[in-house]
């Protein structure tokens, strides 16, 4: 307490007679306000609020807070399954708009399921099984109201590729199918596991960026694979990337193309894509390109009928199996070396599947304005693809394209996607049969136009004008996805996403501080630059938590700066620097590594004669500067509530100095 | 430009005639200052900005700026040899210090290096042979003053335990020696790489407390592993684990453990740590402990010798190799199963070996005020290593006990380092024979008392006080290494390192800030009780970036801020919150998923009729706003330059409400 001198002490004690709640005095300049050291918090209670903080930070709990025992229960078990909940208030005009939104995806989702389960490598009939199992369990489980559940373009993708890196699925696919339920499984306790344990916040670390140009990269492989129904070629790579597809594609131009599959496959996708002009330009008529894939199947299948098109080499669906979902439970390896391999390749793709399936459901909660828990959700995903697994499903997950109709088509509830399901089902029962003479060009065409809409050009467009780095993250995944594979694209995607954390927590930003006239308000002189520094005083502020990571460069980058001023007022003794001013505002936190790098800093400086003054440590800072002795060692009356009132600290002093 | 109207348009022209600089106008209450907008930056500039700032941060070319090519050249060679640099203005009053300090080291090297090689199960000479090479390597590439270099007893053990995983020492010697030289050759190569690409940060992931609960867990267990001489016990576990070495203790008391030998040892001990006492109490006295060690070699030896103890069963060195180093180019494995191993332990070692000699050659830099660059020194101790692997000698680095000696013994320069190196040519040319009558029990007494000094409980005591959390890693990676063994200590510190940036990313903290009476500076109201709300204004402050990572928290953090205030003056309409006021001030940076987590909350609040105001956005972020659109969806007008002037605004407002 040197400062104990020359302030009046008179002045402090009215003070701590107005201040009581606070217990520490230390010496104060008479007009200066005191640094608030918040009271001793209990280390458990200190712990527990991190905890809650950090796993609990949408306070599950609220709710139960207050009732009886057997309200508590109830409310239990309707968290777990929130159609208890919403039930009870369900009428009949909600499901006017149930049905009839269930209807619509339910004609879209079946030609998509059929095409989807090939990029999976699996016979049709498992797309149709994976639209009618899952998307019952989520309706009881889920709190979206606007998903619609099944089978999608990309985790179909990826887990074909993943899936036939082990077992080639031509030759072997019984135990391809196998190992996919396996992935299946896995995948979904993956899902349920992050969910119960509060662990949702994982997937957050896949950024937007990423994400953008993994879809991206991904539609287009997937549209690029469909040229081989489109093209009715019989010989086609197994690899994924632009440069193998397209050898694929030319090398067979000559004696592989077949012309009437193209013709077919041409004319449905030009009424395709059309559909789907009219349907963006008038929002009305959005049911015009929902609809439009059922009746491409439905002329199609009758025109190949008819003309025995089959014949001259246009290739169809032949088979799929009548009757719905048989039990797979025996069929999931329990053990041995593809129990690994599935584990393995479960969890990328139920991550993945997750990813997709919450950005969606946030998209349309924060559209209607409600509130979704992230883990909640990922229980229900998670049990949906565990039983799926069970009743012969592979992954399914939220739909970007189907869901986008289905919120359109004005669905109120899950209940939609019973609905859907339930048309599935009697798909399954009776009509399988009359797919037999589908073209698989028609397949084809439907799929290029479901992926098209994945390509978000304007969002790469926005993420380039916002954030360069993010924009590299972006361009990364989408070629790693086109030019290498999936996974490689996938490994870019969340490497770079690292990457910018890291570069976040090691490399935080400095500025030097200047005074902007008239006011008592110091801001960076980069963004203002009528700040004007103050003669003799150089203010930094360092934006951001001062931990391990990066204590070492803040302190040496404090240094630098300090360096940089000094030669560009060498010689002029009377502006020599004399104070060093630490705006700590954005300082949130400081570990032992932070206060040693303090320490060292304030070393350095006392070599230099150069005094450190720091200005507005946060609560948690404040503390830990206590706790750790270097407010004694700085001297307490060198800490200040805001820059202005350290100036004044340093102003009066530098007038007495040579 | 809504707000237009109701300012004076006037009084925002002469604003404009004095800040021309700045070239975006928008809409300005009267004594409103504006949001500084930084001139928009060249892309290039701003990514080799990026990149300077993360790679190049501590600005390694300042030295060549303005320089002729031939002195760029020769700083090029200096900086590569700083011995270039240092030795021409070396001079005799240099030289007696170094001389003093190397005579001091090598004097307690010989012993420690004999001890240390055999934890790392490899022969005496090995442990010589890496004190002569790479000393005289780091000295001329080295920059810092005080290291001392050789090889130490965290690394030789982690080396050991990694190397005996792959390779059995006793059974197969010679595989074990290459492998052992493999992993050096890529440790240097992995330091060298770090340090060439400036991927120095990397090693600042190891929390200064994780690496005080590993060394401190590392030294207990190489004391424990020390029971083996020091009792005279032959037979004697593998593992580190401190329950299994207790079992060997024990299972072996009743006919195991030697008197001749526990009498030898237990005597010198004393001996060694009342040594350690005297230079402790007294530091001139430092020379004590540190000659103790040879004067404790020569007398058991001479003991040993005169009384023929070893015929009683007091085990002895036996056998050192005569000579200095022989290559050893051809026995590192350039291929084979072995090569990828040894890359393996080796990037380990390397990493731990990098860790240990940056901490010391930082502390002493910062103790004697000199620069040290991190990324030059990794060059130095890979190019050290790697040359040590081509004559055989495993890894060396800084240490700790021998450092702090040099350092007291008054050395000068890297110099000292030459004096033991050629001291311990001498040793291996001429001195080796006389230590086979040295007593295992001895050696293992010296490596117990040198390892004392890594238990730093007063360092973990200081943590517990500062960081709970940091106490944690602590004491994770110290009961990792002493429960189980050194590579689950090491993962146990890494993973709860990064646990800690991971949190630090995904949830940053946020407050509810208050007016300081009498002043206009708003603060956090846990730190200042004294602080108040204005009502019908929520003011929040977002402590961090908002990045991908966090995005969604925040958003969703700041709505349940929102709720709890509501809840708190529910039913009373004249305090209904209307305005909700974000300070920025710590926000450095936003990216795409922040603007969209903005966008969502711009939303959110408007359906709840409350109006989004920003306070003091960065340049970063001010820069973002406008690109993205969102400063025109908010209204330019609602963002201010303080909170202050931010509630101006709101408050008139409030008052012409119902």
């Amino acid at each position: 307490m040197s400062s104990m001198d020359h302030q009046s002490s008179e002045n402090l004690e009215t003070k701590e007679m107005d201040e009581g709640s606070l217990s520490i005095s230390h010496g104060q300049e008479p007009n200066v306000h005191r640094v608030g050291v918040p009271p001793k918090q209990n280390i458990f209670k200190e712990f527990q609020a991190t905890i809650k903080e950090t796993f609990f930070s949408d306070d599950p709990l609220r709710s139960f807070k207050n009732q009886t025992k057997s309200r508590k229960f109830i409310l239990g078990i309707e968290s777990i399954f929130p159609i208890l909940s919403w039930g009870r208030n369900y009428t009949l005009k909600n499901f006017r708009g149930d049905l009839i939104a269930g209807l619509t995806i339910a004609s879209l989702c079946i030609p998509q399921d059929i095409g989807y389960a090939k990029l999976a490598n699996l016979d049709p009939q498992y797309g149709l099984y994976s639209s009618f199992v899952p998307p019952l369990i989520y309706a009881v489980m889920g709190s979206s109201r606007d998903i619609a559940i099944g089978p999608v373009a990309v985790v179909s993708l990826l887990l074909g590729t993943l899936l036939q890196n082990e077992i080639d699925p031509i030759a072997n696919p019984r135990d391809y199918r196998r190992l996919a339920f396996t992935a299946t499984f896995f995948a979904g306790i993956t899902q349920a596991t992050l969910g119960v344990f509060r662990l949702g916040f994982l997937i957050d670390f896949l950024s937007h960026a990423a994400i953008v140009g993994f879809m991206g990269g991904a539609a287009i492989t997937i549209a690029l694979q469909q040229l081989k129904g489109f093209l009715g070629i019989k010989k086609f790579t197994k690899k994924t990337d632009v440069i193998s597809v397209m050898q694929s594609v030319f090398s067979s131009a000559h004696h592989g193309w077949n012309w009437q599959t193209i013709v077919i496959g041409a004319s449905f996708l030009t009424f395709l894509l059309f559909a789907r002009y009219i349907g963006k330009k008038n929002k009305k008529l959005f049911w015009v390109s929902a609809i439009a894939p059922l009746i491409s199947v439905i002329l199609s299948t009758f025109f190949v009928y008819i003309t025995r098109a089959d014949k001259e080499g246009v290739a169809i669906v032949k088979h799929i199996e009548k009757g719905i979902n048989p039990s797979s439970v025996k069929e999931i390896y329990w053990s041995g070396d593809y129990l690994g391999k599935g584990f393995r390749i479960g969890i990328v793709a139920g991550m993945i599947a997750l990813t997709e399936a919450i950005a969606i459901g946030r998209t349309f909660a924060s559209t209607k304005d409600y509130q979704l828990d992230g883990n909640r959700e990922m229980v229900a995903l998670g049990a949906m693809n565990v039983v799926g697994s069970m009743t012969s499903c592979y992954v399914a997950t939220g739909s970007f394209s189907r869901s986008a109709v289905n919120f359109m088509a004005g669905c109120e509830t899950a209940v939609s996607n019973i609905v859907m399901s339930i048309v599935v089902f009697l798909t399954l029962q009776f009509i399988t049969p009359l797919f037999k003479y589908t073209p698989n060009a028609i397949l084809s065409a439907i799929i290029i136009s479901a992926v098209i809409n994945l390509v978000d050009y304007q969002a790469a467009i926005l993420i380039w004008k916002i954030d360069k780095f993010d924009f590299v993250a972006c361009m990364g995944a989408f070629f790693g996805v086109f030019f290498a594979s999936v996974e490689i694209g996938l490994l870019i995607a969340v490497s770079i996403s690292f990457a910018k954390i890291l570069l976040q927590v090691t490399r935080p930003r400095t500025a030097i501080l200047g005074k902007i006239p008239t006011t008592t308000v110091y801001r960076n002189i980069q963004q203002y630059p009528e700040a004007t520094k103050i003669p003799g005083v150089l203010i930094i502020r360092v934006d951001s938590a001062i931990y391990f990571s990066n204590s070492n460069y803040v302190k040496e980058r404090i240094l630098r700066w300090l360096v940089d001023e000094e030669e560009k007022i060498k010689g002029n003794y009377q502006t020599r620097i004399q104070f060093l001013i630490v705006d700590m505002s954005p300082v949130t936190d400081i570990d032992t590594s932070g206060i040693h790098a303090l320490e060292e800093l304030y070393r350095s400086l006392q070599k230099r004669g150069i005094q450190l003054v720091l200005a507005n440590p946060g609560p948690v800072v404040i503390d830990k500067l206590h706790t750790s002795n270097f407010a004694t060692l700085l001297g307490e009356d060198k800490i200040f509530l805001t820059v202005a009132e350290a100036v004044e600290y340093c102003s009066p002093k530098l007038a007495e100095d040579p």
